[in-house]
């Protein structure tokens, strides 16, 4: 069983997710260009959920790229993450409608949390299949960026009920810090291994 | 005439499907956590359907693989099984808006009947191209799971009007049951004929 | 310029046209299987455009295998065929809510005689490319079933003021016409040519 | 890392937006042709919408094809591309519902402005990567189409609170500049340098 079609359906998922969130940007009836302040905040969380989304689509390519072999666990753990990612408009919506309120702004954590795990989750099942002497088990090494967001995550649900601009700050720090490309796999298939961690996901 | 295409086709509805499934949980307006309460039926809903239609992308994809050539006949019985898994968004969304009451809890179990009975279908299809002493045949066998499947969703029809939950219970049972992944193929691709059943989506 | 990409931008648009048309099917509020009914003139035109859209893609499917090389034209009329298909959720949604008045009745049967004519505009882009002593020429031939559906779509939408089951029924004959998979262009490859007509889609 | 993917994502997103835009007409609930004719503005902003995804589909499609090699750089570079292509959707929304106005007017030249110049910037990081001796260096030379496009926008932006039919007239000429296929990246391929400009996409 070769990965393309796992490629294809989840570029499919994941074209989807990235594009549908704008449908949470409801156009205002109104022509003046005040109407389009309180869609402000809705703006700011779609371009901070993209970039999320670009992220785990570059990450995901990556990592699909040292894999070889697609087992039923590989496809299971793969629809697993794209079901955390698919709830990613509908927290974004709930953000950007309630400018940074508690409630949503911990929901949106959690939905992150739990897609970041099952990037991990990914990550193992894929690395089980190959061995622990594989390309790919060198290239993540102990994972620390991955580990690193989810205490991110952790910790901006945490400050939700606190401080929202620390919580969304969190949000933007994961996000810069995944930015820069992931070069780890691509050294690694170069015969370079690295020792600082894994293509996690956000 | 291959199958990559009809492949790539099945891949984008279904990718398109299971995503469009999360619209039907419409974003609160309010920011409270009480908010979400209402949505949790139309969530666990989803997670439902979410994983009835990851068990047909999963099967789908076996049974592809095991198929070398392409019919008309093929190609229509594919449109017809897609046709019933487009209605899976909108059985999902009634469900979840309706807490589980007989109509759009029978309804739910008509779509996957008819999924299940045009996934048979497609079978068939594939191994009339194929002939009867294929590879996919001696994988398919008596195809008992996927005649349970049927059975099991009538009973669940049957018993909406009764007890809600017998058929909620016989529909997450029956997920549960193809959440295993079917090895079936995948051993008689290695020569290794399965006595029990086919990859049956449902 | 291969037809790769094509054929995928293709089939990712002609996968959304198909889904999205069954949004228009509204979830209704109440839990009552009688909630169905309004919804069914909806649900029967939505089994019809499903067809239609099935038809085009099946031909082409078949159209595109015919194709070695792709132009700017080809890619154009491509566009533009799909841009009369994307019209058909639109078309679908007006005529299923309004139960088969006139106006939503003729516009379906506009929308339908626009992309077959579109259709017929690729075939000669494609055949032009190619050249007149190509296969696909020979297996297009003099495109009876084509012409023949164009002429159907104007009754059908000269009837929707007369009589509205008349132009239903046209717009049903024409998709049953096309239901039997245009076997033309299969022969010609195989070396056969047929004298009856082209793989028009519907 | 190859292209493969990077189109198919591409293609993924490009197609959606297409398509998504057609649900921003939406369905009335009259029967008579006159319930149309408030749609007309925005059936019209579709078609040039459409028009202008198409073109960058179209250019997108010949860019990629004279890239062999895909960096972090360029992956984010197509991603930025398709976040502001992914607001076209909005913006064609709000500009037909609203009669061509002077705010939604210049926001719709203000995304393609945008979008235009994320196009440059990915042609730039394919050049940056295959070096300035490349067959899509001479083929895009000085770019005029590409920085013409650009300032007709910023035109059409300041002449919004103006003169609406201007602006318009500037999108309608720019989109029909374009619509002419880009043949330099075809004809450097086949070795003929051409002195005019690049694959700017609209």
């Amino acid at each position: 069983m070769d990965t393309r079609r796992l490629e294809a359906f989840s570029d499919g998922v994941i074209a989807i997710i990235i594009t549908i969130m704008v449908l949470e940007l409801k156009v205002p009836h109104e022509a003046s260009l005040q109407a389009l302040r309180p869609l402000l905040p809705g703006f700011l969380t779609y371009i901070l959920s993209y970039i999320y989304i670009g992220i785990y689509w570059n990450n995901h390519h990556h990592l699909l790229q040292a894999t070889q072999q697609v087992s039923g666990g590989i496809l299971w753990a793969n629809l697993y993450l794209l079901f955390w990612l698919s709830l990613i408009p509908f927290v974004t919506g709930w953000m950007g409608e309630n400018h940074f309120e508690p409630g949503p702004t911990a929901l949106y954590g959690v939905v992150l949390l739990m897609a970041g795990a099952a990037y991990t989750l990914l990550q193992r099942a894929i690395v089980a299949r190959h061995g622990r002497d594989s390309i790919l088990k060198k290239a993540i090494g102990a994972d620390l960026k991955g580990n690193l967001s989810l205490v991110l995550y952790l910790v901006a649900i945490a400050f939700s009920y606190f401080s929202v601009w620390i919580a969304t700050a969190s949000y933007v720090a994961t996000a810069l810090m995944w930015l820069v490309p992931d070069r780890r796999i691509e050294r690694a298939l170069a015969g370079r291994p690295s020792p600082e961690g894994g293509p996690h996901g956000g």
